[in-house]
């Protein structure tokens, strides 16, 4: 891959398929989230699990991000790796090798700021069990019915709460939630204003109230503009935002701005065995389909299905060796595909590497 | 990883979620493929899309495979970064970088075997303006309708055949084809026959006739039993088998022996926020949804959904930490999640780590 920098992708340099990353839109992204949380007196702790990238995890730090979100404490210290010194793990952690691992880094470094949820006595206890000198800092979660993890009650979060604040070598430091499965912006304000109740119980200072998801921060930064607490917004997609389930859902279609799509996966046409039908190489291995397939961007192509190393189209016109690009849809499950991606400038023009590490 | 080598995945070394192979039951299906073509006179050239890993590779060249079938130019690299010195590539190759490198691969090692297909003029066209100093040798391919790429017609297929005995820079090595989608062994009967009178128009010395999957390689033993071309069958998933998807289709479920399931996750109880609602730290990252969802181990546990890092199920009596183990669905969409997997033994020992490139 660095061979074919400052060359075009399409001088012969690259292999097909890949999955390039469109520069100008990711740092358009980037700038444009920095600029919302500023404007709205909150926080972005972006969630790494999006793009497990080093290179994207720097321009979004640079960009005066808080620190990253991950999913677990595999990539919690995959990003520890990149030299980033303010972790937020948005789940309940109960797996042993993890929790020893982030009592050795916050023993190993007084700077190290890490965050994990809790949602029950067993979880706190758990975390207990495993700190060292320094106390695991936990944000207790709020949950909704039909959602993920959480507590379900104010009163249970309360319970949760209380064991924090009466467990040594555990730390209050806030409440979480995620809005990101509600169906509407009523029933995301109705959340949020639960949590904000939940936030008003924790006698720390500056507690923390964190939110996540990319559908949904215009209603947070409406709703929670005048929380006390410090607000920690998780969102991750929205860096390279997509062509498909986000461009349908960003908040972006509501109020004022845009997100740009910079995921392009470029293939061959491999073989156009009946008039109408065309093969081409790109598959589950290179795209997502789990939340809506890949979108041809050449009008009149119509996918009909994705195997594991290739997608049967039809369309006419085509012939063997023919690149189409397509559009993706869901950028988390767009990454894990890759190891390296091509950085392009507006002439596809290689102008760096983005790096991922899942 | 090689930290925990010789201690068993439970005693606290290994982060979850983690897929485990089975060793026991990885060589049981290397060994039982291998002596299955031996059986049936026929070669195994194994498709590594299915793992990409160097370890199984040697193991399945170890037990006498031909060589490696690949899908792309790129996997061919890989396989040939292993060491590989026969390499089958499973489609038409447009791919100018992919074509260069192969030829220079051809012309630097006089030993080294590499085939593709072709299911076209433009195709053969594309390949000839690439060839170095030795031909690429290709099987043509026939197809079927509804069926992927490959000639739709015996006559069709004959045209292609002459034109790559016409054309310089190529050369006629045998016939291909792919069983894989068809429904029932009736039709891939009738389809080995067309591929039967295909090869026997191929007037060259020691024809191949190439077909591939894990699901009807019992019909392919039976019906091509007296064809006189080398019958390589490009069978990748039965090197690990499954719980989902190959369980229900593979051939041992007519003929005698069988396979056995050697990839298994192991994930954690994160939190059980509801009575009979448990949230697991295994999500789409971590194992494979796309042929089926993953199959709990323990009885009682359903699982409702999987998001990136979450299962959520439905299940009585767990707790946080609690550790569920799932059989897969779909190997091709499992190994290429992982990088590195620990191979345990009967006590979950682990013995050996296998690696992926993707």
């Amino acid at each position: 891959m660095p061979a074919i920098l400052g060359q075009s992708i399409f001088d012969g340099g690259l292999g097909f398929p890949a999955m390039v990353v469109h520069r100008d839109a990711l740092e358009h992204n980037v700038a444009t989230m920095a600029a919302f949380v500023r404007d709205h007196g909150m926080e972005l702790a972006p969630h790494a699990k999006t793009h497990m990238s080093p290179e994207i995890s720097a321009l979004q730090l640079g960009a005066g991000a808080w620190g990253l979100t991950v999913a677990t404490t595999r990539q919690a210290q995959v990003v520890r790796g990149f030299g980033v010194g303010r972790i937020l793990v948005a789940n309940q952690i109960v797996d042993p090798a993890g929790l020893a691992w982030a009592a050795g880094e916050l023993a190993g470094d007084p700077g190290f700021e890490f965050l994990s949820f809790a949602d029950s006595a067993a979880g706190v206890d758990l975390l207990a069990r495993h700190a060292g000198a320094r106390p695991f800092r936990v944000l207790v979660e709020l949950g909704h019915e039909g959602g993920r993890a959480g507590c379900r009650t104010l009163s249970g979060l309360l319970e949760v709460v209380a064991h924090v604040q009466r467990t040594p070598g555990v730390e209050l430091a806030g409440i979480a939630g995620y809005e990101g499965g509600l169906k509407s912006s009523e029933e995301v304000r109705k959340y949020l204003h639960l949590l904000q109740e939940a936030v008003e119980h924790v006698r720390v200072k500056n507690p923390i109230l964190s939110v996540g998801g990319s559908q949904w921060f215009d209603v947070i930064g409406r709703e929670l503009v005048a929380t006390q607490a410090r607000i920690l917004l998780r969102s991750g997609a929205y860096v390279t935002h997509d062509d498909g389930y986000y461009r349908e859902r960003t908040p972006f279609n509501r109020i004022e701005g845009e997100l740009r799509p910079a995921l392009e996966v470029w293939a061959h046409v491999l073989s156009t065995p009946e008039p109408g039908l065309a093969i081409v190489g790109m598959g589950k291995r290179d795209a997502p389909y789990d939340e809506g397939l890949p979108i041809p961007r050449r009008g009149g192509v119509t996918i009909m299905k994705m195997q594991d190393q290739h997608t049967v189209v039809r369309a006419d016109g085509l012939k063997p060796g023919d690149l189409l690009a397509f559009g993706i849809s869901h950028p988390c499950t767009a990454f894990d595909k890759w190891r390296v991606l091509p950085l392009v400038d507006r002439d596809y023009r290689v102008v760096d590497t983005i790096s991922t590490n899942f």
